[in-house]
Parts: structure tokens; C-alpha cells; sequence
């Protein structure tokens, strides 16, 4: 059985969507048993099936717009988050899943689960969906604004690897969003990356990526510094919705606008459910001993479910145990043998 | 009359659009003069009236694909996007429009019709459309990847001027492009800048945007490094061709779909046409001596002409005065003494 914790207070639409998610994970997957920390009372309202459902009653909750995420975490040890990441580092459990405060849990999961042995710096990695139908890795979207080269190396290693056993991709490749496909294109630490993955044999890079072609690119990964890659995901998901909005508007503007919207409204669903986060389930932080998965703040049951599945999977597969094995048996080589 | 140099030659489409956009040009403003600069025989075979519009025969053109813009600009004395810009710095012309190569442009403008007096860091700056039908203005999107808070303080307020006198737009906001809106969050460079706009009288400062509302900030323009706001545009160029793609895709999937596609195939047209860069005309950048204005590369007549337009508008408004005045006047007050 894979043991996975369950932050069952966090989220837009805790804990119903995230008793519902649970329910259904146990339902469609069968070897995972979950717990989830939370208020007794508020989970039983909605679990009717408690399966392979354990419950660890927790008396408080990191709130959505915490404004002291580390201050939090090291406070309310009895809040949901910080007692399911607690039962990881205590492997009580082997994963932990989150839809909460992304800032608490990137604090948490640091304080609390901490990072691997020899990981410098812990990247958070969603998956984006291409145009193509394929799946991309988009990182790091927020983890550390300030980076080196070496540690962009064993992020990319990591995502590689994730790409491989999660996503099903063989020899993943790995681009580096710059502002021009030129190897002497960007900032100072863009054309460092671009000369340190050239000569890596770790991962196949593909070279630069410029973000006109961001959802079709001719890669499986996408990375660059937390600060870049964060305004990237952040500028997709603003153009994105904006655009559905004017698509909206438009066709609304005219009697055959509003009759082609009518019909081709199952398929304006299926499109937007391409897009959509609920499908692809969380944003993983590589380089932690152990995995914390962020399911989006807004998730329903559905989204939640998906993000308990990525987990099951991560832990089937040993995404995190191959990382460490390498990092080790290295020592140093390949990574550099600076500390910190 | 309004005088202004058209680099005939550059362009995906050149020299035809833009004889075309030329002719239209002088037909809707009643107070330019153009002079285009390129082959004579070439422009001829599309020049169909000559009233307000000369010609200047070059022997050379700047490829599209230059790979060595410096190198280019220098030994190509006699290519219609150099002649052009000479005619700027020798005032014979007020400004010029060219849709030829972007690197070779800035640096042309750079050597050429070279930086306005005082003003540290030119930078390029698209008008972008906004989901709610205003404009906005996007800077720096290339010149410049390594800044200071006061360069950007001083292209902050060639952007107010530009907004105020070209966009109509009273009290123009600025807004800082950030991970967060909180003023903790970012780089450093970002807490400089947001504290350093929070102080000045120059312009309103909006505070920080997250791209997630990129396409309708709650401000007029939006500001970053020129690595950061290259990226973000390229980022919305590339999210909106692939939700375009995406969408005609699934409305093609089915009879419905197909149905709806035809009946919408005018909004959908509409749609386009609010995103599109022909409508906005060029990017300009801020800081030269003289207006030089960068129509995109795959300009037709309409785009071309409303480049033609913008180069009017900022001679006939005096934006590049206004801010020059302003400079010689503060000198080094406001935007600080320090030397290159």
C-alpha cells in the first residue's frame, strides 16, 4: 500500500472538494491508502465511504492568504498542513498532497520535510499541456528567484527524470525559455545554462526556447530561473483567460456568434478542459526528501483526485529515491562540490 | 508638413506593403510628406501616386536575417534602413518608419540617430491591447537586459508622456511586472524600482502586476527589465496563436463544431483583429533623439500605414520634446547623477 498524507483543510473548497477527491482516488486507484489531517467534524459531513480513509483530527488550519507563511508553520503545529507534512518526515506517509497556502507549503514542506541530501536548490515544476497533445514541464515557477547554473543542472536532472517515469516520455528534452534561439541570446546566467547543458550527457538540451512557441515547443521541458519561469506560467494563465473572455464577448456580439456559441459549446468545455489544471493534476517540488505535491488552490474533486493520483505514481515509480541515489553515487562531480 | 522617412526595404513583404501602406498614408494625413527610401524600380512597379511621397534610390538593404546588425549597419552606408535613419539624424526628417530587422534597427538607431541627451537606457515599447478595450503599453521588450531602478524610472515616464499624448490616456499608471502584488516580492531590482516609483511625483504608480491579469492590468503601462517584458510579450504571442490553434481545432472536431466554426468565422475574424499588432502599429523606442518607429516584420499596407499614423501623431505632439525639455531641465534631480 502506498501511504499518502492528505492536507484536507487547505484549498478554495476545503474540505468538501478534498473528501470528494479523496474518495474518488481510493475508488479508482487500488493500492493507496489515505489520511487525512483535518476537523473531524467538517470531513464527516462529506465522507460517506472511508475505504482505505484514515482520519487525524487537527484542531487548526494554515488560512489561504497567510501573510507570514514561515512564522505559520512554525506556530500551528497543530494545523492540517503542518501535521500531514509532519507524517512524511515521520514516515508515516510517503507523500503528501495540499491544495493550501502555496507560500505555507513551500515553507513547510523546506522546514519540515527538508530538502534531499546534495539538492541545492528545490524547484516547483507544473506540467503544462501543449497544443500538440503532449505534456511540457514548465519550471522553476516560484521556489528561488536568485539562481546558479549547477543548480539549474540538477533541476533539469530531476525534471528528466520525472518526465520519464511519470509523463511516459523517452529522453525527455530540456530547453531553456530565452528571449532568442541563439546560444548567445540573454542574460549572463541564460548563455552559463546554455554552455553547462551543452556538454552535459545527463539530458538531451534542445537548446533556447523563445515563449512564442511556450504551449507547442519543440521540447519536454521548460526551464528557468523561479523568477522568469513564475512570470511565464503567470503571463500564460493571464492570456489565456482574457482571451476566453474576448472569444466570449465576440461571439455574444452577434445573432450568428451567439447561435454558433450554442453549438459549439460542448466543444469551447472540451477546450478549456485542455487547458485546465484539474486534468493535469499538481505542481511537484523536486529536491525534497521526500514529495510534496500542490494541488491548485481552486481544485475540485476531480483536480484533487488527479493530484493524489500524480502522487501514487511518483512514489510507485521512485522518482525521488533514483534523484537521491544519483546525487549520491556522484558526490559532487557533476553538480559542483560547493556548499552553500 | 510633417516630414518622415520610410525605410521602403524591410519587411517580409517589402517594398510592396509598404509602397502601399506609403500611398494610404498620404491619402488619410493631410499633413506628411514622405520620403521612401529603397530600390527605385522596385518601389515603382507599386507606387500608382507619387502626391506628398519621394523617393530616395538605395542600392542595398539590411536582410531580414542579419546575424551581424552592427557589423551590418556600419559597412552598409547605402542600405535603405541606414540612408533612412541619416535622414532622421540630419534632419531632413522628423522620424522613421521601417519594418526591416529589430536588432539591426535598434542598433542603426543607436549609432545613428543615437540617445536623447540625459536619457541613460533607450527602451522598446509595443502598445498592447487590453481585454477591456483600452491600450497598453509593454516596456522594455528588448533593449536593454541589464538595468537600474533610475533608467527604468525615466522610461516609466517616456511612457506616461507617449501615453498621454498618443493614447488619450489622462493620468496614465504605471505598473511593475512581479510574481506577487505585495511590495516584498520579487528581485531585488523590483523592490528598488517598486520603492522608488512609490516616491516619485513623475507619474501614479500602480504598484506591482502579476501577469495573470496581463491582458487587462489595472494600470496603462506595464513595466519590467527588457529580458522580463520580451519574454511576457513573446509569452502572450505564443498562448494566443496556440489557443487559436487549439480552439479551430476542437470547433473542427465535430459537425456542430464545424457549423459553429462558419456562422462565427466573421467574430472569430473580429477577435483576431483586436489582438492584432496591424491595428496598434509599431513599437517605439523611447529614448532617441528622434522618433524611430518598428512596424512588425510581416507588416501588410493597414499595419504599415498606422505606423506611418503613430510617427505623425508623436511629431505633431511633441512626445520626444516634451520628454527632452524635461530632462535638460531636472538635470540629474530626479533621475540621478551617475555617468555611464
Amino acid at each position: 500500500m502506498i501511504k499518502i498524507a492528505i492536507d484536507a483543510m487547505g484549498g478554495d473548497y476545503a474540505p468538501k472538494e478534498q473528501v470528494l477527491g479523496a474518495m474518488l482516488a481510493v475508488k479508482q486507484i487500488n493500492d493507496i491508502e489515505l489520511t487525512l489531517y483535518g476537523n473531524e467534524t467538517e470531513i464527516k459531513k462529506y465522507l460517506t465511504d472511508n475505504t482505505r480513509i484514515n482520519i487525524e483530527h487537527c484542531e487548526n488550519v494554515i488560512p489561504m492568504d497567510e501573510k507570514n507563511p514561515i512564522a505559520a508553520i512554525r506556530k500551528n503545529k497543530d494545523a492540517s498542513m503542518v501535521r500531514a507534512l509532519q507524517s512524511v518526515s515521520d514516515e508515516i506517509n510517503e507523500a503528501i498532497v495540499s491544495s493550501g497556502a502555496t507560500q505555507a507549503l513551500i515553507a513547510g514542506a523546506h522546514i519540515i520535510v527538508r530538502r534531499m541530501e546534495g539538492f541545492k536548490r528545490t524547484a516547483i515544476a507544473p506540467v503544462i499541456p501543449t497544443v500538440d497533445h503532449r505534456k511540457a514541464i514548465l519550471l522553476d515557477t516560484g521556489a528561488n528567484l536568485q539562481i546558479r547554473p549547477e543548480h539549474m543542472l540538477q533541476q533539469a536532472y530531476f525534471a528528466t527524470i520525472y518526465a520519464n517515469k511519470i509523463l511516459d516520455i523517452n529522453n525527455p528534452r530540456v530547453g531553456l525559455i530565452n528571449i532568442g534561439t541563439e546560444k548567445s541570446k540573454g542574460r549572463d546566467l541564460d548563455k552559463e545554462v546554455y554552455q553547462l547543458f551543452s556538454e552535459t550527457n545527463l539530458f538531451e538540451f534542445a537548446g533556447n526556447i523563445e515563449p512564442k512557441t511556450i504551449l507547442e515547443p519543440d521540447c519536454d521541458i521548460l526551464i528557468s530561473d523561479g523568477f522568469t519561469a513564475n512570470i511565464v506560467m503567470k503571463t500564460i494563465e493571464g492570456t489565456a483567460k482574457s482571451m476566453g473572455k474576448l472569444l466570449k464577448e465576440n461571439l455574444m456580439s452577434s445573432f450568428f456568434g451567439k447561435l454558433a456559441g450554442l453549438l459549439a459549446k460542448k466543444n469551447l468545455r472540451e477546450f478549456k478542459k485542455q487547458l485546465s489544471a484539474e486534468e493535469i493534476g499538481g505542481a511537484v517540488i523536486y529536491g525534497l526528501k521526500k514529495p510534496v505535491i500542490k494541488a491548485q488552490g481552486a481544485s475540485k474533486a476531480y483536480g484533487f483526485y488527479n493530484a493524489i493520483r500524480q502522487a501514487a505514481n511518483i512514489v510507485r515509480k521512485e522518482v525521488f529515491k533514483i534523484v537521491e541515489d544519483y546525487i549520491k553515487e556522484e558526490s559532487g562531480e557533476t553538480f559542483g562540490q560547493e556548499t552553500e
